[in-house]
């Protein structure tokens, strides 16, 4: 099968080396027969295209050259797409795709990473950190005390890949553990879980309050003004989804009034946010640039491994678990 | 037994109330027999402390009462002094207190709560958190990823209660942990351990270093500017123990210089920090006004129940594991 990388052309952050090909074939020795080609510009993407039954890139990249369609013209033999991202709400809503060709999301990559930043975020919370960096640059000796984890009530909305690595972190910790997610299933990690649709129900009770569901139509605005009256004074609230998930501006306000306790948010809108934006300066908003799902020392081989269980997987007749079906979302 | 309760007069943090000792009892029915009173100021102390036996308290009261020594005068049927702090370095060198006096420290307490503060100051530094704590006021936008904590290399010096907590939490994420204590015993959460005095021999190693030991003579001043040197590049660093057991002018020094990555630290010298003082401002450094190990939800529960534990190994004919030895100073 003719494989093409195509890594991005300007930020270089994280580009799929040969050397990393090599060890990730060395590790999944049945996926030998994969012929790669590897490409950052126009004139290899160009030279490849027309050729590649796989495409490995960037959600960047896709959305530059299939969103406005003519695919098939381009890449007549492609018939999947193994985008390196875990949230492709950026490619939604996905007419540019034709039915025959799968695009392949990335979840799982990101569990470890996530699941590990989503339990810092608790902690700090727990420990006043948001406050303490602001006191510490007015260079005041303020102290408050934090308490443990265990017995507190947390709520996590989106039970994916990140969500669910932060859900089994929290519960590692002895924290009371709430999913919430398209259906009631249960999880390993969650005291219950319920619908999204009975959200508002769980809400009252939510010391914590952690975002970690893809952007999609039913989730944009998912935590509104309204919603954020239903969490108990003190609350403390993590978005690692989509800055499009909260409203901003009132989880701002709740601030402010001391409704909220404090907030860790590595999402926003618009990323990158700019100097002088509201959430750089909200007292007990602790704001991370965009990077709590990505670790450059195991990112690509992680991904890796996935694309070829997915790869393993269709050659035996199953579904492949990455793939992004359109009229979810994700 | 007649046991006194002397609650600080001014800083009203965390005093033991009746209602908790009521709930210690039910939890320790074989301490049915002590016989309590409380008090928090002079009159209070000097009505009480002519009869008691034992004494629960705090270090300054403990210092601002019997340090010029006196104590068998004022209280000459006291025969146990239990001291709701973990660290007595004040209290040192302990020329005040006779033989026939225990006295105790409150260690054990603030296992779960500094073994949950290690941990997240150990993932604060993965994710570059005092970095970003610095970028946010500046309102700037600068990216940089962190990595897992999984296989990445840990030196703890100090394995009693704090360390010894920090080191099972870095070791249930992975992390390859060196203990360094006064001799090389083995401790379950850690690869190996090694003597204090062959503390240099391992710090080339150290990915991250906690200091999580009892401030001593041996202690003070242990990760001086020569030590610092032999640390990594890009070594990152936790100060639960006391300001006083790393020179700070020199990890100062260090961070501004891009040798140490960044640093996170619940204590200094002095304390309370005063505005403008070097710490407050140093790139890197994150500053927390030691609360790391204090958790008020469960901290007078924990405390008495150590104390009956120990009261009841006394009674037992055995020694009583939260003993101070002055000669060793904790």
């Amino acid at each position: 099968m003719r494989i093409h990388i195509q890594n991005p052309e300007a930020e270089s952050i994280f580009p799929l080396t040969p050397e990393q090909w090599a060890a990730a074939l060395a590790r999944n020795p049945d996926m030998a027969g994969l012929q790669p080609s590897f490409a950052h510009d126009d004139a290899g993407f160009a030279a490849a295209i027309g050729e590649a039954e796989l495409l490995i890139t960037w959600t960047k990249v896709v959305h530059a050259r299939f969103s406005q369609g003519g695919l098939k013209a381009l890449a007549p033999k492609l018939r999947t797409i193994f985008c390196t991202s875990a949230g492709l709400d950026r490619l939604a809503p996905f007419a540019w795709l034709p039915d025959d060709v799968a695009l392949l999301n990335n979840r799982g990559t990101h569990a470890a990473k996530a699941g590990e930043f989503g339990l810092m975020a608790l902690l700090m919370l727990a420990n006043h950190i948001p406050f303490f960096a602001q006191a510490q640059q007015r260079g005041e000796w303020a102290p408050r005390f934090g308490s443990v984890l265990a017995g507190r009530k947390l709520v996590v909305v989106g039970l994916g890949s990140l969500g669910g690595a932060v859900a089994e972190r929290a519960a590692q910790f002895g924290m009371v553990v709430t999913g919430v997610r398209n259906t009631a299933r249960p999880h390993p990690a969650c005291r219950q879980v319920v619908a999204q649709d009975a959200l508002d129900t769980v809400l009252p009770e939510a010391e914590f309050l952690v975002l970690a569901c893809p952007l999609t139509p039913e989730t944009t605005g998912l935590l509104d003004r309204r919603r954020l009256g239903l969490l108990p004074k003190g609350a403390k609230l993590v978005n690692i989804a989509r800055g499009a998930v909260w409203d901003q501006d009132a989880v701002c306000d709740a601030l402010e009034s001391g409704h909220l306790d404090g907030a860790v948010t590595d999402v926003m809108v618009p990323e990158p946010m700019p100097p002088g934006h509201r959430l750089w300066s909200t007292p007990g908003m602790f704001v991370t640039p965009h990077m709590s799902a990505d670790d450059p020392n195991t990112y690509n081989d992680n991904s890796l491994d996935i694309l070829f269980q997915n790869l393993r997987l269709a050659r035996q007749g199953q579904e492949m678990p990455n793939r992004v079906i359109p009229k979810r979302g994700y």
